[in-house]
């Protein structure tokens, strides 16, 4: 922040790598203010043809947040954290278009996509620009525990669904970065490598996380041992007909 | 890049607010030292449980790219920039694991939905990361269009999900900004609000982008009127079969 010689691109390369997902917050508050500020410009990402299928619910009220920990499989930071808010894939406004227009409106898998992935490019630069100003972030996927509950808490309409939450306020913990897929195992030159290339990657990719896990928890655990067990069972099968009874249609 | 005064919070939030989709690039080519240091930073973005579920294809390959101009409705910058990258939601490395660790691999709906948040929270960091170089970028939805072909072409695997594309190069255009929905649409408190206070706004932005539209093309032309003419049909809609054959279960 004080260097001025660096430039732009080094300062948000350096900003992207020191993220780390913050579990525990001081009870620092977020202003208004800076919330709007974020949004604001993380509304700048790109989106299919304009439609900004999105929409962030912020939630202040105590109970709905302390029911909301148990609900995401306890995890106290959905309370403790200046802020927290629940994002949403935003079909609602393309509707109520239609309905002002006099159109149909005929949604299907690629809608879904389309929202989805906007959802997604705005979080992350929502994500960037709270770390940009020293506040922490995590996203929590346990909001997908139990769907319809969320759905019934923040009485949302037909249109509107709810992918994830996000938390976020001041760091009280300095967790240490967990390291990623080698670069090669990411990007990839015109063709999508032979299963034995993409092994040798993963290969050296549990070496490191093997090493890390060892360092930061003393047991010696594996990237692969850990998504074979995370895809073992089907987790959150509610999710397709919750959609569904929201108005998403698949085909 | 210059005002060493400036924070880091107030750069960032200055390069997310100058985004411009680009769709005429010059010929400079983008160094591949350059796109793996942005790939790497890029991959320091959240992702669910660690599973990391992305994998981003360069093409190079003089006539692949022509092809894809075609494929994609006619999209000369497809070629044309600098670089050009297929964004896929990559569930093959899990298969992978799976296969390695001696247990099954249970797809739904949740993993399909882990994995394209995954690949577009990649994505948008990327995208930054390549704008904080002074290049610019355009994601390429139109990809969708023909997505079994775009598979045989990179000879994509069981479990690896092209999503879209993504130009970057040195910008040969300076468009002006679209304007956004206003903040208040899309930040909420507590709650959706009702159809007639979003109808409020999205009057008060159709205001705004009626102005725009004169402005830039000396037409009257409203949000509304874009989003509704838009989901009038359902477009793409091989969509949830061929995701379906490279291994997506939707339950």
């Amino acid at each position: 922040m004080d260097d001025g010689k660096k430039t732009d691109a080094e300062r948000l390369l350096a900003l992207m790598r020191s993220h780390r997902t913050i579990r525990k917050f001081t009870d620092a508050p977020v202003p208004d203010g800076l919330v709007r500020e974020c949004v604001e410009a993380a509304q700048c990402a790109s989106t299919s043809s304009n439609v900004q299928g999105y929409a962030i619910v912020r939630l202040r009220d105590a109970k709905t947040r302390a029911r909301l920990v148990e609900m995401t499989g306890g995890q106290p930071q959905v309370a403790q954290a200046g802020a927290f808010f629940v994002l949403c894939a935003d079909q609602r406004r393309h509707e109520l278009a239609a309905e002002d227009e006099k159109r149909a409106y005929e949604g299907n898998l690629e809608t879904f996509l389309v929202d989805v992935i906007d959802t997604a490019l705005f979080a992350q630069n929502l994500a960037l620009a709270f770390e940009a100003h020293g506040l922490g972030i995590c996203f929590i996927g346990g909001l997908r525990n139990e769907l319809p509950e969320v759905d019934r808490m923040l009485a949302l309409p037909h249109g509107v669904l709810p992918l994830f939450g996000m938390c976020v306020g001041e760091p009280d913990d300095e967790p240490m970065a967990r390291p990623r897929l080698p670069v090669e195992a990411v990007l990839l030159e015109e063709r999508y490598p032979r299963d034995a290339e993409m092994r040798e990657q993963m290969d050296r990719y549990d070496a490191e996380t093997r090493e890390y896990y060892l360092t930061r928890a003393g047991k010696s655990l594996t990237w692969r041992g850990g998504v074979a067990r995370k895809h073992e069972q089907a987790r959150r099968p509610h999710l397709y007909r919750f959609f569904e009874s929201k108005g998403v249609r698949w085909r």
